[in-house]
Parts: structure tokens; C-alpha cells; sequence
């Protein structure tokens, strides 16, 4: 793969690389890793890339990539940047062949991602949207269960993406995190919204297979000269009639990265969190509790396909990233050798596309004081 | 004390007389517990009664105690009958010179709670409303950690009471607890929202010091039949510009009796379940998460004024209910002895009137798709 | 009920009287509190005991409400004195027709154990010991399931009673709770032993049904100047031929009342803690772990006879020391009315007997450089 | 890196693969891992490596690799097979040049172990042995509190590890890790002492930066037929005093791979589990508990330094196993850069031989009916 973004000190450019390595499927082979030729250049040798194939911008990556052999060249691209840098290197990767991975949220803009849909659709192209937590084993059990009917109808649905970590005025600090996610510029029309919002508008339409059909957002700017959402209260009302609340935020102080969904249905209930992600509680009529484990007794061959280590053994954020860079990797083989996938199980640009809804949707509710809006 | 209702089979009628025995204050010595005179003396005698002290009906205990001499007679009443039936006995109490305790929500209607608040005003008598979870030390921690100012300035708040126990039609058994909830006869306007939603609302504006000021609620009527809510979710925001959600309901299957508060302030945060009543999560900006236990270390004078035992003895449900009682007992007796309490420490009218125009303007906004609605 | 010691400021002396009032079957009607008349007759009025039956010393009691009409005199005494005064009261009780309840351990030396085991069966009385945590219900559940064989064969299990009280040099300030268990004139032989170990060695007889075989016994002495153990780390084998362990500590800085068991067997397993009384979780060889509540899904009769509220309402320390009294009571009503009960479910001076042998067998072992010694 | 065994369908060798692939330090680039050529070959080409790298025996890979110009051949040599086989390759891979990853327990016997201890000594090479848990940020905090006084005197510790996968005689199916590992030609004279026993005596060890001077060891054979232990529990005394437990088994049923320590001290108390490897919980004496979490508040400079994500982003069982690889593979581009690096945090052969030393004490013990030994 070739990466564009991820520079040295990029916090989710790390993770990336780390996610790629752990299935010894994906090989970083080239980068344009940063604004300048020279720390691209500086960033690629540190991770050992052969100079050549660092470049100073994604477009003379995409251009003299292209131009190698095919044995040769890199097979995908996967963009790390700020929001605002998703649009321009993903549509010129697609259109020149290449396949992309894209962080989320997909784009800066709804119309750029609408955009997007239809070059990937015209490209023919793989594309992959990393919503990393989808990728975990229990919220496959989780998606199972449910698909199964196995929680009955579902009826009510809460999700939550709490942080704390812009409780303070972290942007007016050296702290590069902080400084674009604030900006509207390089986040777009939502701040929590965008980065951690869509993972949760995402885990739950992934997790119960309904679409949220409308909410009614009240959102907060409690940061100092903040004019984006650093928190957000909302009510969801799903297409088949359950109700909910999703509540994000990123000035709950102390919480770190407290990600988690519960859905009740009418035969039974699962509950799931992030930070402790080794674990699904689920619910029912008349048994009592139970607990479910990567690789423990009870679980679905959609859970267990994606375990990677026996019971007990507990598996990690990255490893849950991992699973869906090795879904995609299975996908681009299976392509590459001209073969097809059913169903591949990893968020596609469909995905970008619902999660730039909700982010309009959201804001343009909480314009209108929280009133009820379509996504 | 005097009883009204809580004859025979009645779940609350036992959990307030367990509670008022526990520290030893309080004895029943009479009873109105059931709509016949049978079964009211059966009931009383089965509790250890006198014949002579169970009666019929609540009027006629009224009348006979008032009749007997004063070191004999009840000193309170307490209501633990239906919603419909607490203002006419409490009202006659009073009125009669007895002090009440009364079940939650504190009447059928808003109108009855502001007249019962004005027949409370006239009479001097004690009133108490048992919302009986502030009850609990690891909340009166929480209160105390606010009104210290060590959480800083509040900015998120999320409460939630969840059960499951109306998830199928049980009004539709024998079961009598249902059957009275789910009648707006007996009930009143609110279903969920006053057997539970009364006690986030209460727990709320009890931790934090702070009045919700608005609120926008989509209720839920998911039972078949039901025309009172068996579960709500709710946007509030509270009158220093916090924001947050309270959810609430009877029909999220398996769950038992979790009600719980998150607290997300400036300086700290806390995060409290009523099934683990027994710890109290702090985070702070910049220190490790902290972990208090009733008589654990680190607590202020007002948590371990109300611990009973030794640390890592878990207090339960009962012993917080019991609290409610002992600081009743305890301003009653300074009453009697023609002594003055201050600030004494149990739910009163006034929560009681909040409890009702909580419950109002849930159901008004619900009406109104929601719409933000003044408390 | 009549009280031998408990006067103002004990600790277990409010314990067992709370205990004794929540079910509202056991009265307080005397005692004998304190080493003084003078002390006795003020913590029996700040009881709410009439002065004529606040007594002196305890023979006085005996004697003197003996001399009562039946209808008023006391039904048993409890005895809640330091371990040295156990068997003399409870001798004088017996031998005087009185029923008695004593905290354990049951004697200050083995010896009198086994006379005061003679004592009670030539008496015909009842005789309870106050091995409170057997009460809980998820112990109940715990041991229904081991009789049941739902977890198979026992082979492994290990108990543990955790505390960190002692961590300091507690006796030399004034805590008097802590100077009586350091002094072996008034604890005898064993001190955590006696204090804490005999829980762990109860609830593991109690839970699986089985007798603990041997120990071989590592003790401490960590507190500067203690003549008794205030650690120890135990190997047990069981009469079935599992194995296991047993640690207790009063100087495990932090733990305040852990007390825990694991039971593992060829089809399943449980786990329960005292601190969180109200889960028992259970894993099983091939279905996903189950939790269990108090009145919640799939529980056995046994556990659900002693369940006072519904489920998610927790229950407590006092609660489970309050289901010792009750069982007590109805078996103390039912000879009252002529009626036997069958297995009646609390500890009895055979478990006193077993937890006297349990500390000598743990002393001598330990003297003997922790050598396997038969209890 | 060149491994030795590891093929196809082994659990261990992809642990270690994808180990040390997370941090991109470390490439696997030639392998014998299989009995036979063909088998080694079938692996090594699915691994994605050129097929003449890929040998029939670990002779053959350490001569031929030898023979590759430095810049090509391998670095290392990683030992992923059964016990039986860690010596040979070891020697050989030493004694030519090459520094060793190896598997624990170090050795078959505890002849080998001090035998390689001076190969190892005598070559000059790195050796580093995968007691993988001593990884985790959550373990370095605790041992960076102990060591900095933190804690005070230790006085008690325990430690745990607990699977239950051997419950039933699994090493009579066809599932290959059962087999050898109850087999004392391939697993030494200890069963689950070697296999899980090792790591926590490791555990103890690197935590408190204690010694274990002496162990009573009870061990239990309780799979039919088994002749090597599968469970143990043992009294352990330190060097300084202290004293405790250990408990292992294979056959508590339910336990997935529960490995947990408590360590006790005089001023405070630290209790850590590998299956919720993300929480480190501290006691103190005076203060409220408090829970570290990685990059969370709080923590030293040492386990910050292994710390990949922020905080709220949790590590799993190949984080932690990829940060031994991550600092040898420091210390060995340190060594190869003719730098020296001061404590190089991995275990050493030095651990291995205490391992050794701790499995022939544990045997001994038991075979004298648990008397205390000398380690």
C-alpha cells in the first residue's frame, strides 16, 4: 500500500501501518506522508521505504506509482490526512486504478461524498472506509445475534462516543490532534460530530442492520471559541419504529475513549463497550445473563472468523483496525485473481456517504432547536 | 407510624416497613392496608398488630388515632397505595395534624401535588416524598463532591433508569403490580415516566444542585395496548446551560432496576448504578480514576454521616430506602422535642411538585413531537 | 431477643440488632450490653428498652427474665461479646431453657466447643451461629447448583477473606476492635484465623457439601508485637480429593472485606465475592458464562426462598445476616408451635465445632512448618 | 528473523509472527517450520517467503543462512516449538553468531537451561524469552511503583493462572497443543507448570523485583491418564519475607487464561488481570482506590514508554507481545550499532533458568507432600 498523510508524529497513520502489518497480508511499500518532499522523505526512511518512493505530494505518488511495473507498484492507496485531504487524493487514486482505504468521516462535505460514491462506482475500484470498531469480534457476535432475530424486534437502541480529552483548550496548545479537529475548515461542518460521531452512527446502523431514520440533535460548543460541536445530545427514531439516544462528546472529562451500544429487542438485549472490548453482555426473556468472549463457547461463525488468538487472550483496538484492512486484503485478492466476494464485510463508501447524512442531519437539527430532521 | 395500603402481597408496602425497621426508630402500630376491613385486620394481624389498631379504611385510622391518647397514637402516616390514592389520605393526615410519608410520584396530578404542597404549608407538618435513592451514601458523596465545587462547572449530564420487567403484556396477568402502572386511572398522565423517570429527574437535580430547565421527550408506548409511555427518551437542558439525556424504560429487556447518573463537570466527573450501589467512579483532569465505597476512604462528613457499617460490607436497597426514613425520625424527633433541623436531609413536597411538572412536560413535549418544553 | 454485650459503640452488637429488625420477627426485649450495670441500663434505653431489663451481667439476665411470665420473657439470647465470652453465656442460656445466638467463633478454645456442643444437645435448644455470609442468596444459588451436580465433580477451589484493617498498628491506638483480636486471652489461638478464616472455611463447606480434609498452613505475624496471626495462606485438600487454597489477611493494605470463593468442577464452575454480593457468575465447558442475580433469571428455589425484593434491587450485608435470623426464627416458631422443620437452613454449634477445628488444625500446622495436619 | 517450527496450523508461531510485525522493527524472512522439508516449504511460501529460504531443518537454516552475505541473512533466529526442542536449535544458532528469541519454559530440563546460560554467556549474543506479559504497560506501572517505594514493604502476594481448557482429556483428540504439552518427552517434568506456572512465577518476580526463596507446591493430576501436573497450588515464601501464593491449573473449567497478580505492601496494594489487561487497580492506606489505565493519568515514564495509542484505546495480548520483540529489537539495532543500552527491559536466559529452577522445586516439593524447597 501506499500512504497518503501518516508523517512522523501522525497519530493515526501509526495506527494504520501498525493495523496493516499484524496479518502479514499489506506491505508499505511507498508514501506521500506529508506536506513537504523533504519530511515525507524524512518519514519514509524512518519506516524504512526506500527513498525513491517517498514523495512530496499524492499526486507524484499516484502518477509515478502508476508508472511501475505491476508487480511492482502499489496496490492501494489509504489516506490519513485531515478531513479536508480525503476528497482530492481518493478520487485521483480511483480514477488512475488504484483501490483506496480512507479514514472516516469520508470526506469534508455530504457533496463531496456523494461525489466520491460515483467515481468509486465508475472506478470499479475497492474502497474501504475505516470503521475500525466494526471490526471487532464481539460486535460481529453482536451483528449476528441480531440478524438472527435472536434479540427479537428491536425496540430501543443507545450509543455513546464519550471523550474528555477537549475538556480543556487542548487547540490553542501545540497539540496538532486538537487544532484541525476544531477547524472547520479542515474538519468540515462537524467537529465531534465528524470524528467520533459517524463511528457511532455507524456501529449502530452495522450492529442492528436498520437505517436511523430521523434525530433530533442538541449540540454544545462548550470549548472556548469552539464553533464546532465538542458534544452532542440526540434522540434517533429507526426505520422500523424503535427509539433511541446517541450521545457524544468530547468535553466528558476523564472519559477516554468510551465508545459503547446497547440494543433491546423484545426476545433479548446485547450491551457492548469499546475500552473493554473482550466482552458482550447480552440480555434475555428468562435465562440469565450472558457473557461472550473472542473465541469463548456460544458465539457465531461471523465472530469466530474474525478471532485471532484462543479465549482469553484479549484482542485490541488495532486488532479490531486490523480486521478491517484484512477483510479489505482478502477482497482485493480475491479480485486481483479474478474472483468475487460475497457480502465482504468491511465499511464501504455506502458507509461515508450515510455517515456525512447524519453529520448534516445533526447540524441542521440543531439549528432548528433540536427539531426532528430525515438523515 | 400508621400505614396506608401495603396490605398482603403488596411489594412496597414490605420494602417501606423493612426500611423503617432497620436503624431501630420506627415502629408500625396501626394500618389501613387493603380496600376491605378483612383484609386490612388479616394484613395487620399477620404484621404483629393489634385488631383494634387495623382499620378499614384510611379515614376512619385517622379519626380513631387522633382519638387515642398522644403517646399512643401513630405519630405519621405513610402512603404507599397506587398514585391515585395518595392525596386524599395525605391530605386528611395533615390536615388532621399528622405528618406523611408519602410514595412517589407524590399525587395523580400536577393540581393535586400544588394543593397538596399548600395543605403541607398550613398544616407545619413534616412531609416526606420517598425518592428513596438519594438514600444512598455513595450519592450523598456525589452531591457532596458538586456542591464542593471539586467537579468544577457542570457541563453533561446522562441519567438513566432502564427495566425490563414490562417487556410482555404482564398488566394482562395476574401480575398487580403491572396492571396498576399501565391505567392512567391509577396512575395518572405518566406510565414509566412517574413509576421511574420521577426518581432520575429527582436523582438529578439532587446530585448536581442544578433545575432542569427544559425538556424535549419522545415517549415510547411499546406494549400492546398501552396508552401511558413504558419508555421515554429525553434531551434535557439544565438552568446553568449544561446539556445531557435522561432515558428511562420498562420495556429494555433484562434489565433489572439500573438506574444510573454520569456527572461531566470542568474539573471532575462521576458515574454512579443504583445495582452497584457500593462505588462511586470520580475522573479527574489530570489524576488517575478513583473509586469511593461507603465508609471507604476519601469520603466527605456528608456520605459517612449515613455509612452503617464498616467498608466493603455492601449496603443495599434497603438500607439507602431506610435513610430516607431515619432522617424523617430524626427531624421528627427534634420536632417533637421543639427543636430545629437544618437543611434536613429527605426529598419533600417540593420535590414532589418538580416530580409532577417533570412528568408534565415530558408528556406535553411528546405530544408536540418533542419540542423543547419548560419544566 | 436478649442481648449479651453490644452496649453503645459496638460494632456487631448494631449489626445483628438491625439484622434481627428487618424482617420484623425478632424483638429486642433485654440485655445484658456492657461489663457495667451503669452502662448496660444507658445503651438499653438509648435502645428503647425498658430500665427493669437493662441488666448487669448476664446471669442476672438469665435469671432474672427466667423468673418472667413466658409471654414476656425473652425467646433466646445473642451473644455478641469478644470470643472469651462466648460459652459462658451461652452455657447459662442453654442450661436455663433459653435458645441462643452466637457470633462466631463459637468458643474461645476447641475445647469448650465440644462441651458447649453436649450443652446444646442435651438442652433440646436451638443454637445458631452467625456465619452471616451463608445468607446471601447467590450463596444459596452457589450451593443448590454444587448439590444439584450441575458443575460435576469438585477439583479445585479456592477461598479468600481479604481485609487490610490490621495493615497499622490499629490495637495500640483506641480501637477497641481491633484490641480484643490481637490478644489471645480474649480471640484464643487464632486471630484472622479466628475472625475471618473461619468464614472462608464455612462458606467452602457450606457452598460444596464438602469437608476440607487437611491444611497445611503458612500464618504471618506482619503487625509489630502480634503474638496472633494476621495472615495466612493455606493449601487445602477436600475429602473428594480437590485441591485448593485458602488465604486470608487483615494486613492486605486496601482490601476492606473480600471475601471470595471459586468452585471448579468437571462440568462447571462459580465464582462469588461478598463485596459484590449480588452476581454469581458460572462458566460452563461449553456454553458462554452466566450471571446471576438475586430474584433474577434461573435461579433455584433455595436461593429464591430468601430473595426480599425484586431483582436489581441489591441487596446487603445486613440483609444476609438478616436471613440467618429468619430461618432462625421460623425454626424457632415452628418448635414453638410443635411443629419440626427439616434441614433448617443456618449454621449450627456443628458448624462452631468444625471452625474451632479448622483454627486448631491451622496453628499447629503452621507451628510444624505449614506441615499437612487433619482437621 | 528466521523461526524454527511455527508452520501451518501452529497457534504460537503466528503469535509470535504477527508480534513482532505490529512495530515494523522486524521482518520474518526465512524459517524451518516443520518436521519435514515439504511441510516447511507449504508454510513458508504461504507466509509470502521465497521458497529457498525456507528449510528443512534448523541445522540447515543456520548453515545456510550463515552463508548469506550479512545485509541478507537473517538477524535472529525466534524458537516457536515444543519445549523438547529448544535447546538444540538454541545452541546452534548462538554458537554460529545468531542472537535467539525463544519460547518459555527456556528448556526440557533444568540441565539445558544452565547449560545454554553459558552458551549464551560464551557467544556474546542477545537471547530474549517471550514471557510475553511482562509486556503490558499495566505491569510496568506496577513494577515501576513497587520499585520506587511506592507500595512500601511488600508483605503479601498472589498470583494466579487459570485455564480451564484442559478440563477434559483434550490430548486425546486430534488437537495438537494438548498432546505435547501432557507429554514429559516433549514438556520436561512439568505440565502446567512449565506451560502457564512459569509466567507467573515470572510475574511475581519482575513485578516486586523479589525473589521467590522457597515453595510448598500441592499439585494435582487430574485428567485421566495424565501423568505431568495439571493444576497447583502452592504456598510461596519471598526473600524478604513476604509471603503467598500461587495458584495454576488447566483444568478450572470456564477459566480462559486468567493470569493475575495482587501484591500487598505496607502503604499500598496493587491487583492486575492479563484478560482485562487494561486497568491496573491500586489500594492505599489512606486514599480511595484508583485504577490506571494506559497513557491514562498518572503513570511513570516506564509504562508510558511501551504505551502505543492513547488512552482508551485498548492493547491486547500481541501488544504486549510485541513490546518484548520491540526492545530486543532495540537492543539489538543498539548492539549492531555498537551502542550499549543500560537494563534492556526483556526477559532474559536468566529468567529462563529461574523458571527452570522454580519447575524442579515446585516437582520436588510436591514429591515430598508439599515440604517447603528451596528455589
Amino acid at each position: 500500500m501506499g500512504m497518503v498523510g501518516g508523517g512522523t508524529g501522525s497519530f493515526i497513520g501509526d495506527v494504520h501501518r501498525k493495523a496493516a502489518a499484524i496479518d502479514g497480508m499489506i506491505e508499505l511499500v511507498c508514501g506521500a506522508f506529508s506536506s513537504t518532499a523533504e519530511k515525507s522523505i524524512t518519514s519514509g526512511i524512518a519506516l524504512g521505504l526506500d527513498e525513491t518512493r517517498c514523495y512530496g505530494t499524492f499526486e507524484e505518488m499516484i502518477v509515478k506509482e502508476k508508472a511501475l511495473p505491476e508487480d511492482v507498484r502499489m496496490d492501494f492507496v489509504v489516506i490519513v490526512t485531515p478531513n479536508h485531504m480525503h476528497f482530492p487524493p481518493a478520487k485521483l487514486a480511483l480514477e488512475n486504478g488504484f483501490h483506496v482505504v480512507c479514514d472516516k468521516p469520508v470526506t469534508l462535505t455530504l457533496d463531496e461524498a456523494e461525489a466520491l460514491q460515483d467515481v468509486v462506482a465508475k472506478s470499479g475500484k475497492l474502497f474501504a472506509l475505516t470503521h475500525n470498531y466494526t471490526g471487532n469480534s464481539m460486535v460481529k457476535q453482536a451483528k449476528a445475534m441480531v440478524a438472527k432475530g435472536e434479540l427479537g424486534t428491536i425496540r430501543k437502541i443507545q450509543a455513546q462516543y464519550l471523550q474528555g480529552w477537549l475538556s480543556t483548550s487542548l487547540e490553542k496548545t501545540e497539540q496538532k490532534q486538537a487544532a484541525w479537529r476544531v477547524d472547520p475548515k479542515r474538519s468540515g461542518i462537524g467537529g465531534a460530530l465528524g470524528d467520533i460521531g459517524t463511528h457511532a452512527e455507524n456501529l449502530i446502523e452495522y450492529v442492528t442492520g436498520l437505517k436511523i431514520e430521523e434525530i433530533a440533535a442538541d449540540l454544545g460548543r462548550f470549548g472556548e471559541g469552539r464553533v464546532l460541536d465538542d458534544d452532542g445530545n440526540m434522540l434517533i427514531r429507526m426505520e422500523n419504529g424503535a427509539k433511541g439516544t446517541i450521545s457524544i462528546s468530547q468535553i466528558a472529562l476523564g472519559e477516554e475513549n468510551n465508545l459503547g451500544i446497547k440494543v433491546y429487542g423484545t426476545k433479548g438485549s446485547i450491551e457492548w463497550y469499546q475500552e473493554n472490548p473482550n466482552e458482550l453482555t447480552a440480555r434475555w426473556l428468562e435465562a440469565p445473563k450472558t457473557i461472550y468472549t473472542p473465541n469463548g463457547n456460544g458465539l457465531h461463525d461471523e465472530a469466530l472468523a474474525v478471532c485471532r488468538i484462543p479465549a482469553g487472550h484479549p484482542e485490541g483496538y488495532l486488532e479490531a483496525f486490523a480486521t478491517i484492512y484484512k477483510n479489505f486484503a482478502l477482497h482485493l485478492s480475491a479480485v486481483n485473481e479474478g474472483k468475487t466476494i460475497e457480502n465482504p464485510d468491511y465499511p464501504t463508501i455506502t458507509d461515508g456517504v450515510r455517515g456525512m447524512k447524519f453529520i448534516y442531519a445533526a447540524v441542521e437539527s440543531d439549528k432548528n432547536n433540536a427539531n426532528w430532521t430525515k438523515i
